[in-house]
């Protein structure tokens, strides 16, 4: 099989990689790096990502990391296949392009701490630090007025159908609607309507095992 | 004139793309927003960056914020002008990418703290707290082991040539170099090579004011 993940069943950089892959109902093999005996960071793993974090990915002779990386290669290279997740149109695919830098730039950084705070801390049994959980669910506020605003225009984040600028949403996504944090998607209809619809996508249920 | 740009003279975001306009040699408009008077907070700079934030972008009728996937836009749009700042080919292009990803996910949240602490509170009259340079200058010297190995195999970080991939690092790299962050920069010979030769490329020269 030409394409590898090596990552970890919860790893949401991992979990975005597999939705690309399966809404472009691609095949491949799913190497597990085990985080518990420190996998990653044995200089095999690191041969293939140097910051020591997975996923890893190989489509035959190309070896890539960054998960953002990864789903754009695989949205270029498997442009005929699956699911459309770019735009076409050069303009269009600008708009898209913007609102992908929103989510990593502004959306990953707030959901990335409440994700630690309010998933992994209480599962390794460390004490949650409300002020984080405060200051980044203000940060996720302004986020989440910001697409309530920009869902009044259009379908998707990135234009009127579904394309890489929502679906990089998805892993965070799924993990805080499980917290406390989902008030803040239930309080905003429109935010609300668009997180249960892509949270429902075939391709996303089957790349994150079902639970959503 | 089709091109303008909204934004401030030291803003890092707004020079990231006065840059890739250099390197293009495309003309346009500059349009100050006064962050003295709160302008960009103003609704008619709000409609064009909802997060309040320089820069905005308007070529035709298009509009655009985010300045990296404005700088991505240029590259595109203008490809056949200036100096190639993508690579066509698709599977270097993936690599561009992977280091486009890191500069936005790891380089540029340990260099704007350093920024903000070094250079802004300085300017502000602030105190520096020196717990978030250290933490972040440990964040940086991680990115740039990591970077003085990856210019052990390719001149540049994204490929052979000079593309966003390195030229998105100018901002923060320009302001840091006046600062004891230097010294970071200094102790890695492929990375202080590689700093100084984009600092002295004649488009940065140009956006940037003749400041390096």
């Amino acid at each position: 099989m030409a394409i590898k993940v090596f990552g970890a069943p919860g790893s949401t950089a991992t979990l975005r990689v597999r939705a690309a892959l399966a809404e472009k109902d691609l095949d491949y093999e799913f190497i597990l790096v085990d985080l518990a005996t420190k996998e990653h960071k044995k200089p095999e793993f690191v041969s293939r990502n140097p910051f020591g974090q997975v996923p890893a990915f190989e489509d035959g002779d190309l070896k890539m990391f960054e998960s953002r990386a990864i789903t754009e290669y695989i949205a270029n290279a498997y442009a005929d296949q699956g699911n459309d997740l770019i735009t076409k149109d050069a303009k269009k695919a600008a708009i898209q392009s913007v609102w992908m830098q929103v989510e990593a730039q502004k959306y990953e950084p707030a959901t990335s701490m409440l994700f630690i705070e309010l998933c992994l801390k209480p599962m390794w049994g460390m004490p949650v630090d409300e002020a984080v959980v405060e200051e980044n669910e203000k940060k996720l506020e302004e986020v989440l007025d910001i697409y309530e605003s920009r869902l009044s225009e259009s379908k998707y984040l990135g234009g009127d159908s579904f394309t890489l600028a929502d679906l990089h949403h998805l892993p965070n996504l799924k993990y805080l609607m499980g917290t406390k944090v989902k008030r803040l998607f239930d309080a905003r209809p429109r935010v609300s309507a668009w997180a249960s619809e892509i949270l429902a996508r075939p391709a996303w249920v089957k790349a994150s095992g079902g639970a959503a």
